[in-house]
């Protein structure tokens, strides 16, 4: 696919958009249910293509979790088919009134949602995610250009094939609705396709989100870091602390919403950090230690680096403030407005921290890991957004949706409401 | 102010951002009686920089209607001050409780509304637009950098200082909410600063918004062009669509949602054209034509750039299409996604126009000009949007707002919802 070929695909797949947009619930749903289909009837193409995959990413010498993560066989195909059987169970996101008016006599407004338009998808190694964006797009009616990670090249273009089959039994105009791109220079290309391309959801390491954020005017919805913290304020219950600061740190430390810095309060951290450190060591946390800190706990000496350091593994930063408001600070200052949690037994503490940490997720006496679409009752998660704009925190189907207005008249002229003697507006709420 | 104090500036404004964030409805409404205030004690002051920016304007021979536009008199401050006090009256857009889910026995996760944080507004001309943009950021809890039009310098410096007065008698902590940019260079270095501004808007000509677009990676909301369309189904009230026809295109044309295409179902070309052009006669409208509406009426030839064309003036391009559909394909390609409008007595054909053009509002059977803030009953506006994301078609105050996830629990862990006999989550929504 040359250059030029890259804007064309790019075109045919506003076109698809428009199509499918003006597509009811049952036309989208029915292409879901092809689309599952499809998947089951060439599950054998698929697991082949895939352990080709496997055998260059072990020729390739591709690292332990990153093979495993590749892996697409008939447990998959089987989770993938009931992930989509879901979505089709969910509301439509689409053509929902948001509010009506009434603004004159005849004259009627109503906000209804809508499909965003065309979005592109980057995303690395999980050939699921394949399969989960695309039927999240065909559910909201938008059409998806997707690129995925080299090593996953061959299952990501049986996925993709047969997800268009899918789509084309549902409606032949839904061809180019699911499109696959294979190289970055074509990546790069789309990424300029600003009139066409509505937005980008890049899923994968911090620099990939990086560097699309910096290479495209498009918007881009996700998150570049998770720099969590856990703040345990002096009113804190230290029993709960232990557990909840354990668990954001160790229960899956190699993901966003894993706690990266912990926040302790002068009062409490005699008791607590001893026994916290305990706990830590057991399950091998290597921790970086302010001064204080560390006349407390046996801990390396922490940098400047540390505070704002997304190790993704058993790595902790401690740090111990005289109050709530230094923490605050400091998160407001250091971390990446994802996902922050106090520990105190003081409601009016915890709802001060709540309201001037400027996070997407603040979270009172609970683990950060919480912070995440299905969690939070929100179905299949498009990603994660530290955005101020559309979307922010866990981010489900609504990501993929936004609104036009639709105004209905009898011959309602302007000219009517201004000047002398006018009309009025009613302005009437309609429910 | 150097290079280094814009990014100072951007800086105080964040820290000033976070301050309001945390305030009441009521410490953010008495700031804006403040405001009100202040405006009248100073009225003197910036009536008299008013009068400077006025002679200067005189002296650059700025055109009649720039001049108009420029002026700030006592009515003016009435006008911003009433304008103020029925921002007041309006419901905090802050704080409100957009879901709530029970996630688990004693785990809550509510979903709420808060501000955006910093707002960069670029404005050209009018005066008022700096106390609006003001109000409306104060309201929703953003803080506030403007640059206003240079011919403007004057007054905008005095209704800032005003601003500033206010707020600080409300809290001083407020003092850098509302700043006031000088040049062009700041405005560019503030641009670069997207780690503290938030989103921009920019109000003003076609050419402000798209170098505005073409030099930030913050979110930008509003649009470029106003290429908006009325389409004159075969099925269409002949009287109606002249009424209509006519109000979108003369009755203000200088603005976005005035009408600039016309497009005419061949049906009803015969019997609507001549009827039409005797109308826009009168008003001294030009009409330029493809090829079949020239067989129909005296008009010059449209060019391939009339049809993407933004007048902005008495002149008007008009087409005949053989099918509702043609028409659509039209829009979707030459407008602008701005607001398009059909005139037509059936509704099937209506709604088919409505779902498929891809545009902010689209409208039946009333004029284009109806698509803004104060008709759709928002209140004031920020602007008009034709983003795809964030806020579309005309935006009030909910464009100055995004939300955050604030989940209560009572020692809540992650591990406890993992592996074999692990607690299941309840998802129920709250009322």
């Amino acid at each position: 696919m040359c250059m030029d070929e890259v804007r064309k695909a790019a075109e045919r797949a506003k076109l698809a958009s428009l199509r499918l947009q003006s597509m009811s619930t049952q036309v989208r749903n029915s292409a879901l249910k092809e689309v599952a289909i499809s998947l089951k009837r060439n599950e054998a193409a698929i697991v082949r293509a895939n352990q080709i995959d496997l055998r260059n990413g072990e020729e390739n010498s591709l690292a332990m979790p990153l093979l495993k993560r590749l892996k697409y066989d008939h447990p998959k195909v089987e989770e993938s088919v009931e992930q989509i059987e879901s979505l089709i169970q969910q509301e439509d996101p689409i053509g929902r009134s948001i509010s009506k008016t009434e603004l004159d006599d005849g004259l009627v407004l109503d906000k209804v949602t809508t499909p965003i338009g065309v979005v592109a998808v980057i995303f690395e190694s999980r050939p699921d995610a394949l399969v989960q964006i695309s039927s999240l797009c065909l559910k909201s009616g938008n059409a998806v250009i997707l690129k995925g990670g080299s090593e996953a090249k061959e299952t990501n273009s049986a996925l993709a094939n047969a997800i268009v089959e899918g789509i084309m039994r549902a409606d032949e105009g839904f061809k180019d609705a699911v499109q696959l791109m294979s190289t970055r220079e074509q990546v790069r290309e789309l990424l300029d396709q600003d009139d066409l391309v509505d937005l980008v959801i890049p899923r994968g390491s911090n620099q990939l989100v990086r560097s699309i954020q910096d290479s495209t005017r498009i918007p881009v919805l996700g998150h570049a870091a998770g720099v969590c913290h856990t703040y345990v304020d002096k009113d804190a219950d230290v029993e709960m602390a232990i557990k909840v600061a354990f668990d954001a740190k160790c229960q899956y430390p190699a993901v966003c919403n894993a706690m990266e810095t912990l926040l302790v309060h002068e009062n409490v951290a005699k008791k607590f950090l001893p026994l916290m450190a305990q706990r830590y060591a057991e399950a091998q946390v290597e921790i970086r230690g302010d001064t204080r800190t560390r006349e407390l706990i046996n801990a390396k000496e922490a940098t400047e680096d540390d505070w704002s350091a997304e190790y993704n593994d058993l790595i902790l930063s401690i740090k111990v403030v005289s109050s709530m408001e230094e923490a605050v600070e400091h998160i407001n200052r250091y971390g990446s407005h994802h996902t922050d949690a106090i520990i105190t037994r003081d409601g009016e503490t915890a709802n001060r921290f709540m309201d001037t940490v400027d996070s997407a997720s603040v979270l009172w006496n609970c683990s950060t890991r919480f912070a995440d679409g299905f969690r939070y009752g929100l179905g299949a998660e498009v990603g994660i957004s530290t955005n101020k704009t559309h979307a922010r925190g866990p981010v489900g189907l609504e990501g993929l949706v936004i609104y036009k207005y639709r105004l209905s008249g009898k011959g309602h002229v302007v000219a009517d409401y201004a000047g002398d003697g006018a009309k009025e507006f009613t302005h009437r709420k309609i429910k």
